[in-house]
């Protein structure tokens, strides 16, 4: 079984590392002019592939493989479809052409009853905020991750400001939606998986925290949240990976408001929110998109206790010293830069508040223990 | 970090790929003739060693590593000593001159007053019998693992065979021990780690069941076994590992009659006996081995439930069908030979009943599956 990634990221790396011992084949595909390769430097071939060369070519190249996948959610859907031509592309380029725009991504929303926050589409700022009062958050359609491309507007010089950005960048109206401001008690995200042959699994809700945008740790199975709550979701997400015939995991990261939930995002691919199910979880999210994309049996997503993850983001490598026997490092490699997602520390407790006691006492460390 | 293994099989390519998440590099050292080195392509260099070649220009070409550390009892000593001048070395030489030999081994178990069966050795064979009594066994001092060189003799005409045998092989009474045939209830190991620092960590005790002395499965924590039996078994190997100032991973296999303990052999590195950890404990044997040399805190070795492990000896890869929810395949891409260790299955679940029924029924499905 030979399996080609699109992406040469930490998620392929951790992908290849799952399915190795398995005894798959792995290749991948560069299709970023500065993407970094070091994350999957010796796992596989990695073949370089630019919008308008050969998709046969490009096939042949990677050695023929039975099924292509992606890391990421901003690839070229002209290169899924081309390779469609010659194997399995899975999930199926349509996911990725509605996860790709967050106003396609709000129309199926829509058109499956189920909630997000209140949006505005292809209208100056101004009609906006008139429509959904000011905070409003302004996310472009596209291209939007890791809290880019994203603009928070408060007051009216922010519109102001933003305005003259817009201009400025040459983005109009249809380029961007206006999102209501959802005061939320907290972020949470539902990672699950669908087979080929229709199975679907989901692992726990999980507890996201941001900082700037970027996902800072996680924590699973989320605290203090109903098993009402806990089913919402599960069938929100469950609609969805139906209705797209989807294979693969998803991620689905939501807000929470008392009793309520609002779909914030749809991210079609392993997820840095689902990173802890490699010590926390009795199957992890990588090998579980692998099992789903082959036709095998998917893996029991039941917890091992209750996990954490804490990122490692524009940080040295942490001495290895900081690790407890509970706790466990993930380093991709990539060069050092500020904000960049460059390894993660899961943790596996017996409880919450071991859990917590020991991602605090990390986070101390980590300011102090660089070497290695 | 860069780690160098001697050895390339699937316990080096396993210890790869649970070191790689850790940002270690790796690289392998080939030191046999015949060695296929499938196992560990892509996963770090390979460069070929015969005694007589020079350590300097061996530590060089394999990119001066940090630490070098092995596979396998059968390594060439003078190897080991030859690249201490260059880096640390684990487990230190001692230990391996020690296990390699099976007379050696039963001289340090009797310093340490750990029992194991009566022997003799450097005896002909007719006083082997007179001093044991029939039935015994005949173990080569060296080379012997799989069940290869051995002989259970059981009548006179089976000490006659192997006379004439001996004598074909050249094979001198210095060469072999004698040792008396214990009627055994249970085979059982302890696989433990030891690290740099002195820490020690014992996994759950193991039941192994043989077929023509190849391990055919492992169940843990072995059922039906006492605490006290337990802790004389951790209490044995924790007087050896800190005897020898052990660093990495060993295996202990025992003969289980009643309450009493008999030990059988030593394995200085992660064992087969142990792979099942790699989905039912919290950190597997290959990740501890390479936390003790590193003087990383070694692991949790806490169990997840009951786990039990099932070689693929000499069968084709078995088809992906084959796997449930809680079942694992490992597979080692190595080429089909009848008696060849070629992957494993690895089983997790909440009780025993469960385990054995789903190890039963993937026994069934093995025998009839086989594809991919």
């Amino acid at each position: 079984m030979h399996i080609a990634i699109i992406g040469c990221g930490q998620l392929s790396r951790m992908l290849a590392l799952a399915g190795i011992p398995f005894g798959f084949k792995f290749s991948f595909i560069n299709d970023a002019e500065d993407q970094d390769t070091v994350c999957v430097d010796g796992l596989g071939a990695i073949v370089e592939w630019r919008s308008g060369d050969s998709f046969h070519t490009l096939y042949s190249v990677l050695g023929n493989p039975d099924i292509v996948t992606v890391e990421k959610e901003q690839v070229d859907i002209s290169l899924l479809i081309g390779l469609q031509a010659f194997c399995s592309v899975y999930p199926d380029p349509k996911a990725f052409a509605i996860c790709q725009d967050r106003y396609k991504e709000k129309q199926l929303l829509d058109s499956l009853d189920i909630p997000c926050s209140s949006y505005v589409h292809d209208q100056p700022l101004s009609v906006c905020v008139e429509t959904l009062s000011l905070p409003i958050v302004i996310k472009s359609c596209r291209d939007g991750y890791d809290g880019k491309n994203q603009w928070v507007l408060k007051t009216p010089e922010d519109v102001e400001a933003l305005e003259q950005i817009l201009k400025d960048k040459g983005i109009s109206s249809k380029d961007y939606i206006a999102e209501q401001w959802i005061p939320f008690d907290k972020e949470i995200s539902l990672v699950s998986v669908r087979s080929v042959n229709g199975e679907a699994r989901h692992y726990s809700l999980t507890e996201n925290t941001h900082d700037k945008g970027i996902l800072k740790q996680s924590i699973a199975p989320a605290p203090n949240v109903s098993e009402a709550l806990i089913e919402k979701a599960q069938d929100y997400l469950s609609r969805i990976v139906n209705d797209l015939n989807y294979v693969g995991v998803i991620a689905m990261e939501c807000f929470v408001t008392g009793e309520k939930l609002l779909i914030n995002e749809l991210a079609p691919r392993v997820h840095n929110s689902g990173h802890w199910t490699q010590s926390g979880s009795k199957t992890c999210q990588f090998e579980n998109h692998l099992r789903a994309i082959t036709g095998t049996a998917l893996g029991n997503t039941h917890n091992h206790g209750v996990a954490g993850m804490v990122n490692l983001i524009g940080i040295e490598k942490p001495s290895l010293k900081v690790l407890t026997p509970d706790s466990k490092l993930h380093w991709y490699n990539k060069s050092v830069r500020p904000g960049r997602k460059l390894g993660h520390i899961n943790f596996q407790k017996a409880d919450l508040d071991q859990l917590q006691i020991a991602m605090n006492s990390f986070s101390k460390l980590s300011d102090t223990e660089h070497s290695d």
